[in-house]
């Protein structure tokens, strides 16, 4: 029988629903998996197995005021996010005993849906590019990425079947690839960032690890919605995501050659090429899509942007105790303060401009199809790995969407990544969903058991 | 007999529309005046009496075919749009021979509602603050103020009903007012500014000077629209502006004594709070409005938003031409260059918590009014006088209304200004009407004949 702990969200919801599985029995096999794989991979910053028990306990005692399939659910945080009460690192020295008062936007939702608060998870400092403790569960050699380390590796590793992360550049999807879980960023503007540790506010946007593409519609039926108190989310209605499920039909699918394939292993675009193939023999509609020969220069666009409003954001703490930042995100900063506001203009422009351009280009087909990463997630722990792959969509606020496509011949998980349309979920839910089921490729950490 | 020249839009519109006027006839007798008092005011950079003349032929000919009210009413246009075959050198050494092959958005606009593109009119170097050579009709050894003087000076000095201007701080609003006109500055977003020389995109609005309320509402509903070459417009629908007049009871006013005051010379003042006193007599409820005490720091973000964007826009030509920019642009690009990025950044925060301020103050009442400028037009011609009153409302991007409101006892014109809420024009400009009706002032500068 299959452990609770390896149920999607879908799964453990239809069966808390007929009261075949408890929210109790769900958390504690959760946490006996924690127990047992924490010392190895260091998922957690914060994480109180009694408060989550008695929290699972009270999940059941309101079945019948069940809101949504959320109710019970136990979802991890990225210890940027503020939980009232909670304490809320961002894996800083500045911040190691910050208490919030308030709930983060994100949070307040999940909650609201009833799903349960398990734990805050471990970012890099500040979101940046140092590395955090965090073990990749496939091999504790290689990087599990980041800046949402724990969030990926628990949702990998079985702690949680969705922990929610945040991406600047490229912090969801790639440590979703690496760690072979879906992981979805939403179009910017779509889940509010209120009451969330910013990175750079022109590109910060919120999005949850999931195991399937299912999942990561049904968590973001609840993250999704305006928020007057994030002036950047947009009111545009929000529907019902798990109705895309199931309804994509011979998918029109933009291959990207161009900008990805000089920058892949000759592995992992093999093995994309192979996704591309599969999904065509089934009845998808791939072409090849062109991109504008200056492409790339989207990659500066968002490290501008990023380093500018970071220096922004970190402006009075890093004058006080630039010592206690570690020397990524200090290098984030510094390099932000030294840029002049033209350029910073300059990057908004240059922004704007390719995110039209690419919005034409979207125009012929429901998604476009990439390598998630340049390659399987590298080997040593200096490094968060390459960003290169995300930062093109986060930069243009583009929805885009993780799914597993299989393993390298090192045993390491791959991936491929999908964008859409600006606030068309639906369609990158959907075919995604459709992909996912053609591909077939699920994976689990020998580890996890 | 009126001569045509002095005759509003709305009265020349109702003429031509009734043939008791001829398109032919208001353009000889607005060119008879430019001939006579051009060589003192110095209004045009460009002007073909005889193009106008043939125009004003084409319109009475067409008159069957009338588009809208402006039909045959000849429009000034500053020399910072782009006039299709028509020289526009933003009073610039750079610009000197430069020949758009399109005209913008708002003077294609014009054309289409069937006015006449008179001629293009004296703007200061660039828009910014270095003197123009135009006069101020009123007193020759006081500034017109800037940047958009030929507009201003034009439409005081009947060679033209209507011009419009530009306004990034306060180059709308303070030559209005400095030359007893009305001038109208919309809100950010509802007038594109598709194919007008920038000075800073995040600030610049387009709108016109007139002899009175209604005909502001007039050409504003020529301009205003979303233009998808501007993404900065609004797609909120536009209503018919010309409706709102005569429609304001008893409006609801906020006077504003905290910066203004202060800020005011005791005559200004004097006379802001005359014509508060006949308002509220002739039934206005004016109540005072409180501001917040940091309100000056506005100031400083409209330098800083306005310096960083200048030197991204003139960043190429002025790497190449320095010389060829005058002292007061060339300060602001390089004021702009040694802007560190972060600086912009948090100046774009802080205009947006203060325009959050803003529509809270705004809440209770229908406009706010002030005096229009601290002082009458400033004796020398070394300044175009100070945009103090009008930079707040420009940078939070609220529509402002100047309207004359008396003489000073050294014989120049002083007016109120009104602001109201973000794409509420119709209340500006309704509240606007019924303070003209009740101050009953109307302004002719005694050159004008």
């Amino acid at each position: 029988m299959t452990e609770p702990r390896d149920l999607t969200i879908a799964e453990a919801s239809a069966l808390i629903a007929d009261k075949k599985l408890s929210p109790v029995e769900l958390m504690q096999s959760l946490l006996d998996q924690s127990a047992r794989l924490e010392p190895s991979l260091t998922v957690w910053v914060t994480m109180d197995p009694d408060a989550a028990l008695e929290a699972a306990r009270a999940a059941e005692s309101t079945l019948n005021q069940r809101r949504s399939p959320l109710h019970g659910i136990p979802v991890g945080i990225k210890d940027i996010y503020y939980t009232k009460g909670v304490r809320t690192t961002c894996c800083s020295k500045i911040f190691a005993d910050f208490v919030p008062d308030y709930d983060s936007a994100p949070v307040a939702r999940l909650k609201q849906a009833g799903a349960i608060i398990i734990g805050k998870t471990v970012t890099t400092e500040f979101a940046c590019g140092d590395p955090s403790p965090t073990k990749n569960p496939w091999n504790a050699a290689h990087t599990p990425g980041g800046s949402s380390s724990g969030s990926a590796v628990g949702t990998a590793a079985r702690f949680f079947p969705t922990a929610l992360g945040s991406q600047t550049g490229g912090s969801i999807l790639r440590p979703g690839s690496y760690n072979g879980v879906v992981a979805l960023k939403p179009t910017f503007g779509r889940v509010s960032r209120y009451g969330v540790m910013p990175v750079a506010w022109s590109l910060d946007t919120m999005g949850p690890f999931t195991r399937s593409v299912a999942d990561a519609a049904l968590v973001l039926n609840a993250l999704a919605g305006h928020d007057p108190q994030d002036h950047h989310t947009s009111t545009l209605p929000v529907p019902d995501y798990t109705k895309a499920i199931g309804t994509a039909r011979s998918p029109r699918i933009g291959l990207l050659r161009d900008f990805f394939f000089e920058r892949s292993t000759p592995e992992t675009w093999a093995s994309a090429e192979a996704a591309a193939k599969k999904l065509a023999d089934a009845g998808a509609k791939v072409e090849e899509i062109r991109l504008p020969e200056d492409f790339d220069a989207l990659i500066s666009v968002n490290r501008i942007l990023m380093s500018v409003e970071a220096a922004a954001v970190h402006q009075e703490n890093f004058a006080k105790r630039p010592d206690d930042y570690s020397p990524n995100v200090r290098g984030v900063i510094e390099a932000g303060m030294l840029t002049p506001g033209p350029a910073y203009v300059q990057a908004q422009r240059l922004r704007r401009r390719f995110r039209e351009q690419m919005l034409t280009l979207l125009e012929g087909v429901d998604v476009v199809l990439s390598p998630s990463t340049p390659s399987p997630a590298p080997e040593g722990l200096g490094t968060t790995g390459d960003p290169v792959f995300q930062s093109p969509w986060t930069t243009c606020g583009l929805p885009a969407l993780t799914i597993p496509s299989g393993l390298s011949a090192s045993g390491l998980p791959m991936g491929i990544q999908l964008a859409a349309k600006p606030f068309d979920e639906e369609t990158l839910l959907s075919v995604g969903h459709w992909c996912e089921q053609v591909l077939g490729v699920a994976l689990k950490p020998p580890l996890a058991g």
